[in-house]
């Protein structure tokens, strides 16, 4: 099986040039003007697109569970939707509860995904209790491919990882070269700020903002900083919101921390005020930390094309809204947390960042690929368009014009978040290691052909 | 009993002019340019020399159990050594731990000073736990004229509260009125960096420094700073000792958060080499936060000369050097806390601030005692002279010059950090409501003439 | 003369306490509960009532030539609007033209008011040229009592000064003890954005905002900074606007910077939306800096609570709507910069302020008196209330309830910027060294009867 | 002619893996393990080595006039020096005077170069001054090939300009879609300065520190970012110095200036120190920015593996000791300023940076190399390994160990700043597209065959 790209203009986060791609298997092994190819070749026409290395989403949740009910994509759904929107390859948090056994935990999460997706994946493995036991597993995982964490400084009680074990989290990270992804939020903060919320009446979902202001985060985010710095760990804060972490992060930057940032398409297009619609439809627009007020769009935008924020991911969490957010109908605390966008987020990127001038062509590559790749460990396999490289690619069309609906969505929700809103480009082919996987919003791949990416240390 | 102070020059916070101060009683009743007074009038004779209002120490341990020992002072000796050195209000710091009766330790704290001491003395309320007990006893305190609390995020399991218990100590605060004094440091932080300098034989009093490097400070700051805010309770860092926790404070102020900042007389002229001296010497200058680099002495006395610094405090903690600090010999987190100052504080405000041009006169007695008065509910009755205020004077002789020496003392400590430091000027008189309680270095009061000097609650 | 304040509750920026206040001749003499007076004293009754020391306006306009017309105060009308406001002593912006004698123009600025004040006053020497004539007859200026220089970073060719003649004068002011009140917009940009705008056809009063935006007045207090900081002069930034400009001062304190911070009555009442108002309204609203983004009320109100703003003045400066305004019908660089407000400073902070409970009381004092008074070498003179002191006070009435009407106001302008809002408080009495000058609203005071104010350099 | 480099490890900005390199003609033609080659081809033997992209100075000078006498660099010195060092392009700065047409100094800058440069170059187009002509000059040198200026804040009345000019530079810049690099101090403070030193006697080659301290640099930035955000104009801040600078240019990136910062090699070894050499030694360490406090390096050497500092450059402009550093004897203002550094910059790189785990493998060539192709329109031609790229190419060798030293050094200078220090690699070999120019400290290139590199607008 081979493919070859023709004529298209080819841009990674470094570079922009025409030239064909050649593809033979499931890499990329040549790259030139007018390449003269075997006649089997199979022969996609780029010619007017851009084509851009498989964007990745490295902040996913697929299988989810929350207060006896799931979060609601399968692989199936979850990996069609990424590659109709130009996403080849996610990560997946894989989050274990304080009292399971991570190498359990990460083989079922696993089971989840192989055999069903349809695109490439890994996981960053969730730390829910840190003692010698977990220790030793986590080892085992880490030798097994899985070359990050993920820690809740929030979620006390579920999730959340004391001080202590944040601190040895965070040596035993370093001692295996990997880096420690974080939510950042002040744990008992939130669960009395929802206490008093609840009991002032305030139950609605516009309050679920009030229980997480923005020094609850940035809080979180100092905390983090000042940890990571004993060990001299590599951390990334997954989900930034507002300009006050964010600035909590960059000082932290400047005083030698390691750290960067992850902000979300949802914080970059939506704001506070739509957690506020009445007749509970702010409950779809309900996440944490939340929606923001409209004002931190512009600084992150800025941050982006600055390269003080390194990647745009989505923390993807489908729950319905007729049924699943309804359980939080008179109590906020009780809305499942997520606003679904793995489908959107690349077309959202494009339409509100480089159609808008906000962002570049290289900087879309970069914020939505290639910097993702690089943190993670999956450059230059993944990220980017070169000889060597997998053949995930993604032909895009700048001239298409569409509106955003649930009605024809592959994300397994009922409903979409950019509802009606415009859009002004998409991919037009999407590749998988050299199999053209989506073409013009179908999904035309393979389910089961995604691969468990493994991934080594990069820190040392 | 009436008393002249004759031919001064007077200096506050903000005036400097030359009167005589009259006071009959205990409080200053005139004061003018050539009073005619009574007959039977005890004069002093000021001409020369400024007159300063009683000084302020806002922090201070006089009843402090360690390990099985106690710091060596009483209020006889404490009260001596306040008063010699221009002292004329002590707040000692009442500290129960996290099992006792707040109540009962206030009472069992009150009781060794009363009847004892010479100088007037308050206290700020430990809270080392929080539930409804602790409430109402600690709202009963302060009806009892307590105005204060004083909490620990540095030390787990002894003083430390929890988040849980932060937030509610300071809604209860809010409630009360009450400012809440904080000491700052991650206690995890202290604990993990202590186990690890241990586990690396790394035991000399230097090593303390490393245990409490400047973020885990800072990273206190700013915990305390996002707590107070959800609560807008006015909060008090205590003993702060370096650029990076005072720019955490600032940054705070600047977003609307009510703290203030307290440094203390040995960070202003003492440095970490101290605690690196040979033979063990080091222990004498080791207590928490430890002394810092040289380079944060410029930073403070400027802030306290823009205003960014409110207080010049001791945490004075006297232990001996021949027996108390030999304790952590071979384990610096076994070498009592504590550097004695109560005695040297003004002496040395004035001597390295006034003298050296980094103080105006009026700075000097705004950051030694107005300020303090004004905080924490002693104003005008304290802090200032003017009629109607309390008779606390300090008639300043700028032509002293003499050594400081532990032999000659008052305190209770077989050293002092600044032996044989040069000292510019010194108190000639101290009076404490309208009794004359020191004269050139000797304590001429009485002991047990000192007041409960009770508190109204000043943040409503 | 005599006169008895009795039964008040006194307010000065450091205390609260009910007494009466006596004044023989021009300063009071004694205060105290109580008082018994001699048969003849005039008595006040301020029962129910506050006495504050009369306020200071730091920052006036009075003679202000421009473009061919005049602001259209005299010391008659502002020194009347002044004291009903409760207004007691102003300090006018003395304002050369670069080509004048600093000597002959201070002279006659000072003509313009003795014989006619009412109020007490004093003058900010502009300095609006460099070299060794200036500096001489500056010399003189400060010998005469004026301890204070003006100076422009923006109108250059105007009043605008080169970095040379900045060094230069910052230097000089070293010399004399003085300090530097500064006008902190780059006059370049100013000048080119003006030019810009209009050749855009983007002539209307709103544009005025976007010839000087934040960063050109941030700039000012960055550059400001920086050249004070090479002679250790103190600086104070006049009408300090926005976020942007208080954060370059508060920064440049921190590093050691001797800057001190103004604010306007307008800039934390108004906002940039009323410049924007229809029919060449927004005229009224034209001053320089412009009024800003609605944002930055909240951050200055609480920078004021902080102590991180010294003083809210005025830069009064009044030009009719109907026909000097006009002026820029179809130019906004042609408007007449000001918007009048020095009868309505005081009741304004009040009832924004205090009634808000954005301030307390003390506070209130002190930024809207006592910090000016400090500031600018009038204290204890003006600023407080103490015995010794100018018999300035003003009675207030929190119970009084008024609404604001250019139709009523003393100040020589057709139009008052705040019509029509509501006021929840007044002086009702107002008195300039002892004797009764406002009553109520109404001017009951004699013209002529203020004195130049005479001042010595404050910082040796 | 073809070129094969064997065995070796690719280390570009973002990647690192073995294998060869085939360079037919001037381009890298085909990288891949073990690549089959024509039997011509010269083999260059890696094996054990790495192969890094040619290195880049973006910041050099070599024709510069200077009170009468010349930096001792030509081409053909400097153009060796570069090479055994490892850089195989070089950025010269044109800089005319105020009164000299632009275009004929482009041209005569640009004669001084070609025929005789052994590496390829590319000049700033140094602006000194603005108006109708310069730009119609300026635009036609920007069509030529040269897409970036240089402009100067300091030496006022030489190169520096105005802040018209500087508004109308930018404008212009904005409207061609080239960066202005930018020279940031301030020029008066600077001048005022020196004649204060000089009149205090203080001439010696350490007061040059003084005459222009950190704040005087990071007045220069804050102006420069001001300036820039007016127009949205891409600007570069060259030899940065110190923390202030930098803080000042990361604080304008986050509200959306583009501003980048170059630091250079000087500034990250040696420190304020080296000027106070006694015996005139000194002032082989004089440039400008100054030499600063050692604290400094550890802000760059984290800035530079944080990405908040984009390149290191030399400001490489060589004065012999003897003869032309001397004309400053008795006045350090009359030091030709400049501390050669063309030939050691890269191994220095190594040394402190890679060496002492500073910098990754990956940083080095980023900052060594590829973000100054980037950021001045050379990337992909040059700052990486990729096909199609200029076979510019470091064959570097880990194990060298040696001493640097004025003896052996090509660089036309009679002292090197870093006499006697330790080299721990260096290039083995090096070669401009295509032709090996240098082996192991040894010119072996053509003289004469560095080309012109045209570079297109890169901002649009």
């Amino acid at each position: 099986m081979s493919l070859l790209i023709k004529g298209g203009e080819i841009v990674t986060a470094d570079s922009r040039y025409k030239a064909d791609i050649y593809c033979e298997g499931e890499q990329i092994t040549c790259i030139g003007p007018n390449l003269e190819v075997p006649k089997q070749t199979k022969v996609i026409n780029a010619k007017g697109k851009f084509v851009f290395p498989g964007f990745i989403d490295p902040h996913v949740h697929i299988y989810l569970p929350f207060m006896g009910t799931y979060s609601k994509d399968t692989y199936a759904s979850a990996s069609k939707a990424a590659l109709v929107g130009g996403t080849t390859s996610l990560i997946e948090m894989c989050c274990p509860s304080r009292d399971e056994s991570p190498l359990e935990a990460y083989e079922f999460w696993l089971s989840k995904a192989e055999g069903l997706s349809a695109c490439d994946f890994t996981f960053h493995m969730g730390v829910a209790r840190y003692d010698e036991n977990a220790a030793a597993e986590l080892t085992q995982i880490v030798k097994a491919g899985i070359s990050s964490f993920k820690i809740f400084l929030a979620y006390k009680g579920a999730f959340g990882i004391s001080d202590y074990e944040l601190y040895h989290t965070l040596a035993l990270a370093k001692k295996l070269g990997v880096i420690v992804t974080a939510h950042c939020e002040n744990a008992d903060l939130v669960a009395e700020l929802q206490k008093k919320l609840l009991s002032e009446k305030k139950v609605a979902p516009k309050w679920h903002y009030w229980s997480r202001p923005p020094m609850v985060e940035a809080e979180g985010v100092h905390h983090l900083a000042t940890f990571a710095a004993m060990h001299d760990t590599h951390v990334y804060c997954v989900h930034t919101s507002c300009e006050e972490s964010l600035r909590a992060a960059i000082r932290a930057r400047e005083r030698g921390v390691k750290i960067w940032v992850e902000t979300l398409i949802q914080y970059l297009t939506l704001d506070m005020t739509y957690a506020e619609k009445p007749n509970f439809e702010g409950s779809k627009f309900v996440m944490s930390p939340p929606l923001r007020h409209k004002k931190n769009q512009d600084v992150f935008w800025n941050a982006l094309a600055q390269g003080l924020v390194s990647t745009v991911a989505t923390d993807h969490a489908p729950f319905d809204f007729k049924t699943q957010k309804r359980m939080g109908i008179s109590d906020f605390t009780k809305i499942p947390n997520g606003i679904p966008s793995l489908e959107d987020r690349v077309t959202m990127l494009w339409t509100h960042g480089v159609d808008q001038g906000r962002l570049s062509l290289n900087q879309f590559v970069d914020v939505g690929s290639t910097q993702a790749a690089k943190l993670f460990g999956l450059f230059p396999r993944k990220g980017t368009i070169a000889v060597g490289s997998d053949a995930d690619l993604v032909v895009w069309d700048p001239s298409y014009r569409g509106k955003v609906t649930a009605k024809k969505q592959y994300m397994a929700v009922d409903y979409n978040p950019f509802e009606g809103w415009e859009v002004t480009g998409r991919p037009s082919v999407v590749t998988v290691r050299g199999e053209v996987a989506a073409k013009n919003g179908k999904f035309v791949g393979t389910l089961g052909r995604g691969q468990l990416i493994k991934r080594e240390p990069t820190h040392f």
